[in-house]
């Protein structure tokens, strides 16, 4: 579907300007997946292991294929598509060292590095004892560049990974009533987004209840609880399409609204719409979470607005940049991210929005197409 | 529940042995987990990152208490059990390698320092920065000496989650019949394993048939296909319960089984208990291997069964030492591993069954209660 090819060619240019001469991305990153098509495996609570398991990944070189380095256990029973003919494939009695050396070595000159950030140290000490003198640097800076700026396919795959989350909800949220549980409603939100076609979920979902009848903090993100009175439930879920990860969020109250959950709902409300409308190519990520941020604290309720307002997302949850004080990057048209404030108060009021919007040439618009009107049950 | 610091001394002692001055491991990683008790996130699919993420961790030091550094978005947000009173925290607007750098140098002269293997390169990158002349090893052998033996304590856990294994597959395996899908069982699996307790899969739960239908191999491990008769399905997961894996494997058939199906089957446990029979304190784990192996091989399946017997496991699905060729570590007692022969041939047949066994001073007792008399529905 993608033209990996002219991605890697941008990523050659980059190299070239930064003056790298190799890169090296393990086997389940979306780096990798960005860049040559390797599927990422789901990722598991306990870490899955083979002998020779640092060696997964793959070389980078403006001047050759990309070259991979595999385990035979992920060649055989962890590369469901196949594996790239030009996989280097090392056998449980095989010289690990000596096989990864050859391919890095096959490149000629390396005096620069660059690695994906979350490849292994194991990994990472194995590169530098191949190239003792070469800088290593991390990939992420280079590759994030790239895959910040969503091209329409992308946008198509977002837009269904958004779909699923509004549908899923569509169908939860009558669901969300006294009794049940945060578990069972997490149960059900899996189970439908399985059903509408989500790898899996692009991170463990979330459901919890805030409000006066328990100092709940909304770090504590899931329960066995039964709903209770008087709460607003919280959701933070996303699905998988073709390896593009959605991130979603909604608050529901059990009950009748008192007039300070009302207030703050529709606060919360006005804070994203300040955030989509500040939101235009040029303006800076860090000017988004100020113009978000002001209707909170203008409210009075600034000291519960406790995070970033968002950030880029893709291949990956959270991606660079972040929409968030820190991050003066200027916003470019192609870029997806979400925009997701908060009151989190412990002991009294919990309420949380988020959608995705992408930046076109004349402002944002929002992807998901859930309402945001308050919901009572 | 565990006593954290008991294991710590423990590790000081080893560290002393091997002339290890200071041990890092990142925050959401079995090793922190086993050594201080800080709770592992649930694995997303999609990364997750925030400000200054690098820097999640803790270091440990004979001399001291562990001292974490974690970004404050993870102190608020990421946190449900609270953080240790020793943390560092790194706002968005810090400078967090000069914070990251004062924790680092505040236990005196480090010579050489043991990273997780799973540590991210970005964070060894700043490690090796901080200490410019130290040697760089990976802790995992330090800390696996320790975790490859379990206290009764934690063969509690093990046990309860193989009982959720063993229950749910009881409750799943009358559904296990034409027209149903892989996807459809998987789903009802996850669900079931939630119902009964579990924090969430230990891995990505697979399930897939083999057989004469089709040439479908092992390591396409889910589908949307409905089951056909005349298949053998297989199923591959594994529940957490308090941080501990996992890992279970059966196969049944749909339909009348052939004669090679059930030679197949009944070689296929014959196998497994011969590996069962040769686990034993001093046993080699290559000889666990060779023994389960040389069955199938006799059988007349040799080529088809293509992987390691098993593996150890405990807080990660997969954990030194393995019990394959290459492996001769011997096997001593509380060690707790997977013995899970199998004949995946496509096209032809598929078998497969997974049990966790504990070594004990007289042999192997299997954890799982789930029988492995041959079920056709």
């Amino acid at each position: 579907m993608f033209n990996y090819s002219d991605r890697r060619t941008k990523l050659y240019a980059l190299m070239e300007q930064q003056g790298v001469d190799l890169v090296f991305l393990p086997k389940h990153s979306a780096d990798l997946d960005y860049l040559t098509g390797s599927e990422r495996r789901v990722a598991t609570f306990g870490n899955v292991s083979y002998t020779h398991h640092w060696v997964a990944g793959a070389f980078l070189h403006p001047k050759y294929e990309p070259k991979f380095v595999l385990p035979r256990m992920i060649v055989e029973f962890d590369s469901p598509g196949g594996v790239d003919q030009n996989t280097t494939i090392v056998s449980e009695q095989d010289d690990s060292y000596a096989l990864f050396q050859n391919v890095a070595k096959s490149f000629g000159k390396v005096k620069k590095i660059a690695v994906s950030a979350r490849t292994w140290s194991e990994t990472t000490l194995q590169i530098m004892r191949v190239f003792p003198d070469a800088v290593v640097v991390n990939a992420e800076e280079l590759v994030n560049q790239l895959r910040r700026i969503k091209s329409a396919e992308e946008l198509e795959l977002m837009t269904s990974a958004c779909r699923v989350v509004d549908s899923v909800l569509d169908r939860v949220q009558s669901k969300v009533i006294l009794g049940v549980t945060e578990l069972d409603l997490k149960a059900e939100i899996n189970f439908q987004m399985n059903d509408n076609g989500s790898k899996t979920e692009s991170f463990d979902t979330a459901v919890w209840s805030m409000g006066p009848k328990n100092a709940r903090d909304a770090s504590d993100r899931l329960s066995s609880n039964q709903l209770m009175e008087d709460m607003g439930v919280s959701f933070d879920f996303g699905s998988v399409i073709n390896g593009y990860c959605s991130d979603f969020g909604r608050t529901i109250y059990v009950g009748d609204p008192n007039q300070e959950y009302q207030f703050v709902y529709d606060l919360v409300m006005e804070a994203q719409a300040a955030g989509i409308a500040a939101s235009r190519p040029g303006a800076l990520a860090s000017d988004v979470h100020n113009a978000t941020r002001k209707v909170i604290v203008d409210g009075g309720y600034g000291e519960w607005f406790r995070h970033r307002t968002g950030h880029c997302i893709g291949l990956d949850v959270h991606e660079l940049p972040y929409i968030s004080e820190e991050d003066h990057t200027p916003l470019e048209v192609g870029m997806t991210f979400t925009i997701e404030p908060s009151v989190f108060w412990p002991g009294r009021v919990g309420v949380r929005v988020e959608d995705i919007v992408v930046i076109e040439e004349d402002g944002a618009r929002k992807i998901n197409e859930f309402p945001t009107t308050l919901v009572a049950n």
